[in-house]
């Protein structure tokens, strides 16, 4: 099998549009989200994110990248005014509504309504989440750590709120996110659905894993 | 469509193992990445994450969450003291390989050796990459940013050499991770495999995104 191989130098000489496109597909699959945020004089926000990533179950918490000059200062601005957020998974039919909410919209322009999601209201919980995602996350803003060396911010927050729809919670509380048929995403405009392969015992020594 | 809510207070008073399952389900899909590291003694150590994030493109940066206390500590300390890593993706037809490494070998035990995968080296670098996976990423340790709020550590590093199957790379340096087959996790234990749903181009405001 035939390899194509790439120095840093490489890298640093290439144009930027391959090589953003290189780059965001080298980390694999990841995770298609929809962060919801309102503003202080009440718009709300919508943009997509593929960078959510878990940081622990108690306190549960997670966290994602934000790159502080792009369109998606729109949330970052809303998450640090009102603290609130919600992050909502990705229908694998709505792909497209989706992808278009990385368009640059105006900040008085709510991308719920631009791209075609609907917001819904849980428990007095001031952000919006995307109606119908099988699964809906409401957050408190934890705190931002600057990422120095590219300008990048790692944004935490705590889980305040979920709600997932109740036939993709299995017995052991894992999500079936096969059941809940959401997408995931590979580089910056490639979406895909999955199909589950094998779920594995706690794996221990002398035990070689075999699908339960 | 029914839910099933839980609030702050539910989340914190159910078992620990539930809990695990529950909220390292709730970000979607995840990657699947075996890290290769060398100890200062020469053995070699391959660890399966699911948290690496990409963080820039120029330079190329990932990003990947530990938890010091773990097993993984042992792709802590060859990184600390080394410098050096890899990060390799998951073949589909590998994930009770690659669950295995999860198991808690010693230090002497090298998990290519006892979960099935071969070393391989290229140009000099001295961790070890997953021989045959296709995408094997080189990278040199950057810096470690604490995450105080619970302890855990984001470890950033800088892309020294990738080696990708020549036939995943799309035309526009794009990955296609559907050709790769590789897999993708769900929790701690589920793993599964994409298909390609659409590829979308850049999104503008006024054009609804159709696929290519």
């Amino acid at each position: 099998m035939s390899y194509t191989s790439f120095s840093v130098e490489n890298l640093q000489s290439m144009d930027r549009i391959p090589r953003l496109n290189l780059i965001n597909s080298i980390s694999g699959y990841k995770p298609a989200n929809l962060i919801g945020t309102k503003s202080e004089s009440g718009n709300t926000n919508l943009a997509i994110f593929s960078s959510v990533v878990h940081i622990g179950s108690n306190p549960a918490m997670l966290a994602f990248i934000m790159r502080p000059t792009t369109v998606q200062r729109h949330s970052y601005d809303n998450i640090i005014s009102q603290k609130y957020y919600t992050i909502n998974h990705v229908p694998a039919d709505l792909t497209a509504e989706a992808h278009y909410a990385s368009a640059k919209f105006k900040r008085e322009q709510s991308e719920f309504e631009y791209c075609g999601f609907e917001e819904q209201y849980h428990d007095g919980f001031i952000a919006p989440f995307v109606k119908n995602s099988p699964v809906q996350i409401g957050l408190e803003f934890v705190e931002e750590l600057p990422i120095k060396v590219n300008g990048t911010i790692m944004m935490i927050g705590a889980v305040k709120q979920l709600h997932v729809r109740s036939n993709i919670l299995e017995k052991d509380h894992a999500l079936n996110l096969d059941q809940a048929d959401i997408a995931t995403i590979s580089g910056l405009n490639t979406y895909y659905r999955a199909t589950k392969l094998a779920k594995y015992p706690y794996a221990r020594v002398g035990q070689f894993p075999k699908a339960e």
